[in-house]
């Protein structure tokens, strides 16, 4: 279906098999040349570039950079020698007969040219530009296959899941505020002034109530809502790929996403393999300080705690003392380790202890005077150095040091340039506790109970079967049926059993201080619904942005959305948020609503 | 992967070659029968019933409707004479051995039993308990079956797509508040207090921003917003299918459209002839009375204009009299014509003329006796009617007149039983006028413009190519390149040929008499995409709630979506709307932009 009504192809199905054929193409003028009087235009369309001879330049004379042609011509060989063998259409040109201009175009604020980013050459603004102007920075091919592969991926995973028998089935996006964790953006009701809708968060209460209402696999790219302060990788809204099943447990879930995994990835050439690495929590931890551990690499951290304890090193005398090993690190500048002092500042870390073992045996760095010369001596061999290597140490409450020594070691990853974006090492974090600390100095959630103790995963989470009957007396070592899938170092989805027993919720409620009152309030209906026969059911998410941005091998999940928003919420573009009319606050009900506020206060 | 934790097998999936084997089974009780000690469990999954059979009731004592239930036993042939044929698993029944409650269910406050549904006897309450619980309406498997369909037909859409290179992109839904006709739903801004965000009521500007950006067909299943006084037909939130295309004329979507249309209904067993007919919109008005003809039945609309054009009779002397054969009409009583009357008045009507063609020869009816003899000699061939039919008239100006006659169409072939849900006739509603009067009583939009004018569609649609040069002349005669897809008297979707031109683009806001100013606020950055280079463009929409429900054979849209809301835009189920937290309120930002309107008063 490429024939339309102006054009009879796409650049890219002409080859020397169309030589001598008259053809019509349309597309922007992706580059002009002039020779001899003879012009040579690059014709962009969706499909790629093709070159355009123009015998007399006085038939394209006002044509220019990103002007949008109808060109009318013949298919021709080009001369010998001339063969461009880096463009798919590079042995032939078009030698045009018509030209018509079906749109001009000013003078762009930046070039988005193929051939000059094929050539590495576009200089791109800063983002605030390339958003303001999201129209042009989309044309280049880069960004355009980033979007095609975000629309491939959506087709071989809605194939996958359709092959594991699940329905795709739409939710509300106008639906009641509910406690999951981050703040609601909300909608005022006109037609129920003072009332408000929230948009959702994620689908979760929806789509454990699809299973209550018999739906056995559902699936859903679900767009969901968080009013939080956008970090460079959150977006205040996006996609995930949300998925649920009843009549399974967490190895069903399981095979479930990694043969999902290995269809979407299999359609872009890559071949995962099965079944995916497990780490228990803690292990991840313990190993790589971090619960999303990148596994493109080894180099686990070293636990020294007990190395240590008897240390003379005050700042040893910790709870817990581990290492990092930096291959080659000895090498280092003192003012290498310096500004890697100062990166762990950045990072909210005093500093970053470190040793160097040098070639001649000797040991140095910050902290070597500080031990004893038996902690000296087997010290290579307890973090598993050699002569030359550098090792970082951090010591404290365990979870912060290993945090800081995660970080550490990735970054040297970095440095080594370890971190290969064409190799995916997933693993699936498993054995999560169920509850953690509310006061958690990590937390950027909104706390939804009113005790010490918040949910790890949401209040919804199944704890395991061995803490079914203690997770509410001890709740610090409550384990839950939850799950996260971690792909280079970034959590990629999760997931977990869900509790489909209104007894068990009342009990997990009971442990997060909220009372019957507020629960009923809040999700009675979810509450409701499992007193009429609720199945046993689980599922997970996969956030579908950051999949994109891995499978594309970019960084930024900005460059795998059309038109995403800026830190502070704003679209360069359009100009939203923006000032609504008079009429449109009036209408809105929020008058009502403030009004409300203010007299309950009297 | 059928076989889960609770499961081995779904209950469709057995039958006779299953007998001997011993499976695991899920799902609610369906129905509980006791017969002489033995129990009878019809155990209802998503895939179906089958029937439990417990030789020792004591098993299945506390065993009651909806409560879930795994039940492990082994698969037998029913004995000779018990076969059901009406059910799949009819031929064989599954002897327990064991079974667990999984959960237990409350009295249901309605009964969602399979069995009860399939002889037609559930007793099903009124709308707002359907929806309060949900999650039980949805487990009668008629509600299921349109859950499948719906996401089995968006899958043939999606595989029609691609098979024509679609791509499917997200766009945002935390847009800029732009003109598209109705009510925005807005969305306060936290980190721009005083600035709102607001839900797309489509994508239109977004996707004519992606062809700006090289895309060059683009689909999304898009959830649009409109915050209008709810009818039966409308909902708050919504889907269509958006689609668009560069480098394409009118002829283009259609053809892309039919392939679409033919590709989705074939996925249902339902062939669908194409080319599908083309009916002008005066056309359709004239013969039909509506923009949006049922034309699963003829009988069209005759014009009487001429006919009566010195009649004496004062009501028709109009500038439009027009007429509807009702066939074999004349035997109605007295009574029903009055009730016709007053079914015209409820729809805004004076009443309804009619005349009777007696078996006798003799004329009859509310306005025989005011017409001349010679009218009432020509008047049977002049409505095409035949003895024993009647007719009814209208008159007054032509639109209004011929949507009465329109009306009365379709209530005649609903009482004749014409209305087959099986049957699918669809057309194409073309050559629509591109401006209409402002002042239309049938407008229940927000006036986007300044004028006595206003667009049919909206202000971004192409006028054709014969009023290009005189459609802000003249513009009660300008004719629009839009195009509507209507099945069975409802307008399914639409679209148009979009302006690509920044000059045509101005030309048509100032008949609309939106000011340059006003335009570059609201959607100055499309205009200025214009500036750069645009491509011809043009797409189309389906409604897919509709075009579910079409499909599903029901009349009403609540039948295909999992979860809507009632007319008020209430959810009985979650409640929502409702009020928030004042810690809520304070943070929207809307305070901040209340504020800022009573200080702009001062």
């Amino acid at each position: 279906m490429t024939q339309t009504k102006y054009k009879t192809n796409s650049a890219a199905e002409l080859g020397l098999a169309n030589v001598g054929s008259t053809v019509t193409l349309a597309g922007w003028v992706d580059r002009r040349r002039d020779l001899g009087g003879m012009t040579f235009l690059d014709l962009r369309d969706h499909s790629g570039l093709i070159q355009i001879m123009v015998a007399d330049s006085a038939m394209a004379k006002d044509v220019r950079s990103e002007y949008v042609l109808q060109v009318t011509g013949k298919v021709a060989a080009r001369p010998e020698g001339q063969v461009n063998e880096h463009l798919a259409t590079g042995a032939i040109e078009v030698d045009a007969e018509k030209i018509t201009v079906l749109s001009t175009a000013a003078v762009l604020p930046f070039q988005v040219s193929s051939v000059l980013e094929n050539e590495g050459d576009n200089k791109l603004p800063g983002e605030d530009v390339r958003l303001r102007y999201r129209y042009l920075d989309l044309r280049r091919p880069s960004m355009q296959a980033r979007l095609k592969l975000r629309s491939d991926i959506m087709r071989a995973a809605r194939q996958s899941l359709y092959s594991m028998d699940f329905e795709e089935i739409e939710t509300p996006t106008l639906i009641k505020s509910t406690p999951e964790g981050a703040r609601d953006f909300v909608v005022p009701s006109r037609l129920q002034p003072g009332s408000w809708y929230a948009l959702p968060q994620s689908p979760q209460l929806l789509k454990q109530l699809l299973m209550v209402s018999g739906v056995e696999r559902y699936f859903q790219f679900a767009r969901c809502y968080r009013d939080e302060d956008f970090r460079a990788d959150r977006q205040p809204e996006f996609t995930q790929l949300d998925m649920e099943m009843s009549y399974v447990g967490q190895e069903d879930v399981i095979a479930m996403g990694e043969k999902l995994i290995h269809d979407v990835w299999a359609s872009q050439g890559y071949e995962v393999e099965l079944p995916i690495k497990r780490i228990d929590y803690k292990d991840a931890m313990a190993w790589y300080g971090s619960d999303k551990p990148d596994l493109r690499f080894d180099n686990k951290l070293v636990d020294l705690t007990e190395y240590f304890k008897d240390t003379p090193f005050r700042v040893f005398q910790a709870s817990y003392v581990g290492a990092v090993r930096y291959e080659g690190g000895a090498s280092l500048s003192r003012r290498e380790f310096d500004a890697w002092q100062e990166w762990a500042k950045q990072r909210g870390a005093k500093g970053l202890a470190y040793v160097t073992f040098k070639e001649d045996g000797t040991i140095a760095g910050s902290i070597a005077k500080h031990i004893s010369d038996a902690e000296r001596e087997g010290l290579m061999e307890a973090t598993g150095s050699k002569l030359g290597d550098a090792v970082f140490f951090a010591a404290g409450e365990a979870e912060d040091a290993q945090t800081l020594l995660g970080m550490v070691r990735r970054e040297i990853a970095k440095r080594q340039g370890l971190l290969d974006p064409k190799k995916f090492a997933f693993c699936w974090v498993v054995n999560f506790p169920l509850f953690r600390r509310a006061d958690d100095p990590n937390d950027d959630h909104v706390n939804v109970g009113h005790t010490n103790w918040t949910s790890v995963h949401h209040p919804f989470t199944m704890p395991s079967e061995s803490s079914l009957d203690t997770f509410d007396t001890d709740p610090e070592h409550a384990m839950s049926d939850a799950y996260d899938i971690v792909c280079n170092g970034l959590e990629m989805g999760g997931g977990s059993v869900r509790i489909h027993r209104d007894d068990i919720q009342q009990r997990v409620l009971k442990v997060l201080g909220i009372s019957q009152e507020e629960a009923d309030e809040k999700f009675g209906f979810l509450l409701e619904a499992f007193k009429y026969g609720a199945p046993p059911h689980a599922g997970m998410a996969i956030g579908w942005d950051r999949a994109s941005a891995i499978l594309s091998g970019v960084d930024s999940i900005y460059d795998v959305i059309a038109f995403p928003k800026t830190h502070s919420g704003s679209d360069p573009l359009t100009g939203a948020p923006a000032p609504i009319s008079e009429q449109q606050i009036n209408e809105s009900g929020v008058k009502e609503a403030v009004a409300a506020l203010e007299a309950d206060k009297q």
